[in-house]
Formats: C-alpha cells, structure tokens, sequence
C-alpha cells in the first residue's frame, strides 16, 4: 500500500493530460497519474525515462485507489477526460474515495451548465469542484496554457499555485508572452495567465466564448487570405509575406504569427505550397456552436460569430458545393490593379471586424453573468488570454486596457481606442466588402461584423416595421417612440375603425 | 354525470383554444371544453350565446374528469395550452381518467424533443399522441390554420376528419388561398392545410421551421423598407404602394400584403403614419431561437435565419444603440436619385434572399429527417403552407412544384425556376447590398444570404487554410484535394523536417 506521497493527482493521460501532468512535475510537484487504461499509462511512463528532467515525480498507478491515497490531503485530483458521461463516470468511481475538503478540478471541454450541475453536487456532498478552461492546445498544456478556473474561493487557494506555476506567462508591462520553455526548464517570472474567473461554470463559460472568438478569428483570417488570393491573384508566399507584415502591427497574434508561416510551407508530397492541396472541409468540435446557441438563448447579437460556425457548416458540403458550381452562376471575378490599396483594404476590414467580434464575446459574456449570477473583472479575462491560448495577440492588451480604463463599459466598441480604430479602417472595411459582393466572393464574417457595427451605431433599424407587423398578425403590441418605455398598444389592424387600444 | 354526447374535446381556452374550438364547432363537431380556470369558460360560452352559430355544439365543464367522460370513445383531446411544463402538468391529470387507444393532440409550439419524449411515454402506456403544429395566429386558428401533426398512423386516422375539416382551404390548381370565412360559414370545397408531416415530432419540428422562416421573411421585408426609405427617401405611405405592386407579382404573400397595409395606416393617436412612431424594438418567443440553434447543432448553414433572430436581438438593444449612435460615426447616406432603380434593386434582393432562407430552411427539415428517423414530403410540407399560416404565399406553390419535380432535389436553389430566379436578381441584389455598406445600412439578411448563395456555389472555401491552421495548433489533421476523401494527414509543423503522416 502506497504512502500520501504526491501533491496532486491528474487523471487521463491523453496528449492534454500527459502534457499537463508533465508541466506541473517540471513546477517542483509531484504528481500522480492514473489512466483508465493502464497501458497508456505505462507508454507515458516509458516516454518519461527517455526524455523528461522530471520523470522522478511522475508517480503512475494502475489502481484508482491507490491513486487516491497516494496524493497528500486534502487532495487534488485534476481530470482531463472527455467531456461529458465520461467525466460524469470518473467522477462517481472518484467520490466514494474521497475525503471530505478534497478537490476536483475539471479540465476538460465541459459545457457550463454540467459544471455548475456537478459543482452543486459535490459541494453538498463536501467536495470541492472547479471546472477550469484549459486552453493552448497540446504545446499550451506543456509550456504554459491559459486557464480559467470557476469556484469557490477555498477551491481556487487549493489550486491557485499550481495554477499559477504552470500557467503561460507574459511580460507585465508589454503583455507580450515569454517565450522560451523547454522540457525541465519553465519559464521564470512573468504574469501568470490565469485567476478566478467566478463561481461554478464561470470558467468554462469564458472558456467557450474564448474558443467562440477562436472561430471567428480564423474566418475572418480565412476570408482575408481568399480576398487577397482571388482579388489580388497572390500566390501562398506572397499572401504568407502580407500576413507576416501584418504580425509586426496592430494585428500580431499567434493566428497571424501561424498563417504566415502556413503559407510558405511547400508541399511535402509534390509541387507548390501546402494550403493549395488542402481540402477545403472545415472539422468542429462543438464549442464554437454552444456559444452561438448561448448567444442565441441570451439574446445578444453575437451574428458574427455564429456566422463563423456556419461557414465551417458550409465549407464541410465539399461534394454540394462542387455540384452546385456547375449550376449556379456567378459574376466573373476581376482582379483588383493596385495590391497595395487591397490589402489594406483587407487589413483593415480584418482588424475592425476582429473588433465587433470580440465586442460581441464580451457582450455575451456580460449577459452571461446576469443570466447566471456571476460577477466576471472583463479586464482579467482579457489580460489572462494575452497568453498561453490560441487567440493570444496584442489585441487583448488593448482590451485589458479598455476594461481597466472603465469596468463598466457597455460594449467594446465605445471604448476611445477602438472607437477610432473602426473610425479609421471602416471606409477600407466597406470597399472590401462591397468589393467581395460585387466579385461574387462569400464573407459572411467581415459582412455580419460590419452589419452589426452598422446597426449598433443605428439610434433607429426598421423592427418599427417587424413590430406592427407582429401586432398586425399576432396582437403581440408594440411600444410607441413618444410614449414611455413599457406601455404597449395594440391596433386592431386593417379594419376601418382603427382604435389604438392600450394594453 | 353527464353522458358521451361530444365528439372532441378541447383544453384550454386563451385565444387560440377559443378560437379553434369556435372552427371545430362550425364544421359541425360537438365539442367539449375545458380550462384551468373555470371563470375563462364562462366569459366564453357568454360570448358564444352573443355570437356564434355554433353555440350549440359547445359543451363546458368545469370538471376534468366529467369534461374526459363526455368525450365519445375512443376520445380526441386536443390541448391549446402553454407549452413546457403546463403541457406535462395537464397531461399527467388527464392520463388517469383516461382508456387505452384515446387520443391527446398537443396543439402548442411545444418543443419537438419534448413531442417525442411524451408520444413515447403515451404510447408505452397505450395511448396516441400527436404534437401538431397550428399556426396562422387568431384568425388563422378560427376561420382555417395551417396544421402540421405528428405522430402514428393510427393516431393520424382519428384526427384527420377534424383537421381536414378545419384547416385553411387552398384552390387545387393556383394553390391560392380560399377567403370568406365567417362564423357559422366555413369554406367549403379546396384542398386542405394539412398532412401527416411524420412520426412522434416531426409536426412540431415542422412549425418550428415555419416560424424561423416567418423570422427572417420579416426580416427581408424590413431591410427593404429601410433602403427604400432611407435610400429613396420615400414616405411610408409610398412605400406601401411599392408593397402592394410587388404583391401582384412573384412576391404576393400575406406578409408583402399587411405590409402594404401598414404602411398606409394613419397614426390613431396623432398625425403622420402610425409606422412612424412604432418603436423599433422586437420581440421574440422562442422558435426562431430554436431553428437556428438547431441549425448550429446540426451543421446546417441556415445563417440568414440566424441574422433574423440575432437582428431582432439588437432591435431590443435600443438604449444601447441610441447611446452608440452619439458615439461611433458611419458614413453620411447619399440619396438615390433614381428612385425606380433603386426599388428594383430592392425587390430582385428580397426575391433572391427569400429563395436562400428558404433553401436554408428545408435543408434544415432535411437534415432533422435524418437525425430523427422520420421521411418528409418537401412537396406535401410546401403545400401545406399555402395557406393557413403567416408565411402563405404563392411562392410555396413554387416550392411545391419545385419537389414534386424532383423528390430529392438536395437545394431548392437548384431547382430551375429557383436558379433562373436567381441568376436574373443577382446583380440588382448585389447592387442593393453594396449600396447599403456603402451607405452605413445595416441589411444582415440580404448580405448573409448573398454570402449563402456564393458559398454555396463556391467548389472551393477558403477552409483550406482553416484546416491547416487546425492541424497547425491542435493535430486536429486534414484531408488533401489529391488524395481520397477519408484519408487524413497531418504535419509536425513548423519545424525544419516537415515531415507528413498520413493517420
């Protein structure tokens, strides 16, 4: 039987737990590992002897109870399974093992409403439960991820320095992440790229708004690729040219940092460059849909984003799409003269779209705590993904900034900086779309974000029209501009004796 | 104790109940009513004994199970009663008073997982179910709605007499609605509203969609209305006229039609047009919510549908966007000079995104046949919304013989009219979007669909670069244009030796 002789216990030892698991033993902890299959437990073991400073406190175990007693209490067990009935079943294998005060940090893809359901279950049971955003990827899990964790604060001081050791960091005046991590070798100093985020599902929400904006980032970086292909005739690497030109501005990000690099890379099978024999199929996994139902349920007019997860649906009908380009016509596509005056117009259209994006996440996520009785620091959220995560850019220093110049602020676009951004880029942003319109090229994320930037600036959109319409065929009442807010009328339409009745 | 001398039952007397009872009633049915609340049957027996033919045949109780024993056997209940957990509650009281092989008809906008879940739990027990769709609001529900029941066959054979009977009448030939219903005096003669849509929620499913596509035809019409109005700088009450010219023509519907009423009606309350003065914030209820999250769930790209109830959102939003509109600057509007071009611009936009939300829409009911095991009647569905319900227009006849042309055509834009339709609107459409991004007006609807419509017959996406940039961050692989599809490849990327493995 083994002594309490870890610090923490991590379950699943797929790529995202493996890399964790290994990211916390190079902090200085010990840790235990467990597999429901022990044989991948026992090839990461192998991978760790070979390769790893810090095998010595890698601990595996092929019992779950053992496990558990392994780990020093009050325990903390951090789970990186599949979402869903898989992490449901850890956790009731886990419970009866337990002692009371002990800890489960859910890293996984959870929906919110699952974490705020099994945080509710476990603290009445005495437990202690955070579901936390583990965002990075598999490099980010290694080096330095991005976390969001939501509980309660006596969950967060269990976890807050394991948390804070292996999360990204960045430079704390810059914003810029600290590169430079190698296996035994973490990076020292720095801001840590993580903090409470809030109560129960709080962390995962944010988490899923991040990969929301995630989506909506690369269609718009895909849209600007196609503009400049199909309008300017680029190849790759003189697309892959503009886009490493753009890192160096007001756009770098690690999005940009890796289509520049995507499109200099030559086809390891054949001629030419990689992205033209890539078929254009687009995968998702479900967090970029959850977060425009979210927005849908809430009421907030995240269109660009949902528009981001339709293009995926769209581009995933491959065998459609080509059956339908023999039927249905288009306008010719003429090539734009002056590349010089596109891409700009393309820059531009990319960063003021990029803005309405992220004010629609942000948009959300302020409704979301309404909705859910949190009480989100917009400013830390901004701040933690400045690292770490896929949507890591100079951008989200800008948002941090915005934020901690006012906390209130009611939409992202209203803050000084950004409101003189899309004033500056938004004629550009317009000729690139009218340009795609004209030209027959779909850009549903630079159109939806500048249909969205048009009709929040607009004191007046014609719903008058879709009001009187509804009370016309469904007595549903409308408001009237000269009344207070909060009287309804309603018209008993089109008969002669047209009495307005208040309701 | 009363004796079985009804031949229906009906539960729940709001609007819809009263009024569909009242249909019933004049289709010579003895009909028993029920409601929660005893005082609501009262007020409307009273109004019957003032108004109605039909009084007669109206039996009210205000007893449960002496409203169940009236019924003749097998029993036909039909509930009008707020969907969710009032649904469940009656239904839980009425089982018990209940025999084997009776028959409840949920006629709310229930939620068609719920119709599923409650036929199956009916079924096991012995009993039949049917959720069916009512729509056409009031009128629709008094003098013929439009219905889409789901359920079993058998269940199916005991309804049908009824709701043939009730439904609204359609003329064989044009597909054209039949008028001049009025108490005491149905239609007689016409093909009725209705059909068997499929098993257990097909029905409800059915309505759901019919309501997302209500959404964004509201929608369309509104955008026309604003580029019509702050583009051609006509009044209201010209605008309306353009209305009711564009109704004689391929775009006649009953929503272009109270459009046109509308916008001539006096405001009651003061001078000018009522339109006006409506405030131009939307409401909503929830199915329009419902199509597109099913859409997002179900990897359709029903994106314009998504606008409209994302548009109505930001409708709402209308403190906001006053604050906004002192804040963020758009472009001056430049007005139209040619006033007759711009409206041809208008109706070509309106015809082409139509044709688009709709495609979208049965490619939605497409898919959900799929998902839920049901086999839908495109043509049968299109019929049935002729007329009856607030979406009728002689473009459902189109769509009818569009499906009857071609049972498994795989998008309504590929069928010929819809192409040539089209093919001929798409450069007026195209010139209506540019001249409103051009002009700082938001039209999230004509501009998603036009982005619909080109990526729909775009052989290649730029999702190419999406996947890469997938496999780039998260291993997450792609498949090659070279190589078949199912074989999917990924690369150690950026590092020097790029080697590609094929998983």
């Amino acid at each position: 039987m083994s002594q309490a002789n870890a610090d923490i216990g991590l379950i699943g030892l797929a790529v995202m737990g493996q890399n964790l698991a290994l990211n916390i033993a190079d902090h200085g902890y010990t840790i235990a590992v467990y597999n429901r299959h022990y044989q991948r437990t026992r090839e990461f073991i192998e991978h760790c002897e070979r390769t790893e400073p810090a095998r010595e406190r890698i601990l595996a175990h092929g019992d779950l109870a053992e496990f558990v007693r392994s780990i020093e209490r009050p325990r903390r067990i951090v789970l990186l399974v599949k979402a869903g009935a898989a992490t449901d079943a850890i956790i009731d294998q886990l419970v009866p093992l337990l002692d009371p005060g002990d800890l489960i940090v859910d890293g996984g893809n959870a929906h919110w409403l699952d974490t705020i359901r099994r945080e509710r279950t476990l603290a009445a049971a005495g437990f202690r439960f955070i579901g936390s955003g583990v965002s990075g990827g598999e490099v980010g899990a290694r080096f330095g991820p991005s976390l969001m964790p939501g509980g309660s604060p006596e969950a967060w001081q269990m976890l807050e320095p394991v948390w804070q050791a292996v999360a990204a960091k960045v430079d704390p005046d810059s914003g810029r992440p600290l590169d430079g991590s190698a296996p035994g070798r973490p990076v020292s100093g720095g801001v840590a790229c993580t903090a409470l985020i809030g109560p129960n599902g709080a962390g995962h929400y944010i988490k899923m708004v991040h990969n929301g904006i995630e989506y909506i980032d690369m269609q718009l970086i895909s849209e600007s690729y196609w503009l400049l292909k199909q309008l300017g005739g680029l190849e790759a690497d003189a697309i892959s040219s503009v886009f490493r030109d753009w890192n160096q501005g007001e756009l770098s990000s690690y999005l940009i940092e890796i289509t520049g690099d995507i499109l200099q890379q030559k086809d390891p099978a054949g001629d030419g460059f990689l992205v033209d024999k890539v078929l254009d199929a687009a995968g998702q996994k479900g967090t970029g849909q959850w977060t425009a139902a979210s927005a849908l349920e809430q009421g907030i007019p995240a269109n660009a984003i949902a528009e981001a997860v339709f293009a995926r649906s769209l581009s995933a009908l491959k065998e459609e799409r080509v059956a339908a380009s023999a039927v249905l016509e288009g306008p010719a596509i003429r090539r734009e003269s002056d590349t010089a005056r596109l891409v700009e117009s393309v820059r531009h259209a990319l960063y003021c779209a990029k803005i309405c994006a992220y004010a629609q996440g942000f948009q959300l996520m302020a409704e979301a705590q309404r909705t859910y009785g949190w009480r989100l620091d917009f400013a830390a959220i901004a701040r933690i993904w400045r690292g770490g995560c896929i949507i890591r850019a100079s951008f989200l220093q800008k948002i941090a900034e915005a934020y901690t110049r006012n906390a209130e602020l009611s939409n992202l676009m209203l803050d000084p900086y950004f409101r003189d951004a899309l004033q500056n880029g938004q004629s550009h942003w317009r000729d690139a779309v009218a340009l795609a319109v004209r030209n027959g090229l779909p850009v549903p994320a630079f159109g939806s974000a500048l249909a969205y930037f048009d009709g929040y600036r607009s004191a007046s959109l014609p719903a008058n029209l879709l009001q009187a319409q509804r009370d016309y065929f469904g007595a549903h009442t409308y408001e009237r501009t000269d009344r207070p807010r909060g009287s309804f009328f309603h018209l008993d339409w089109p008969v002669e004796d047209r009495r307005e009745i208040e309701s």
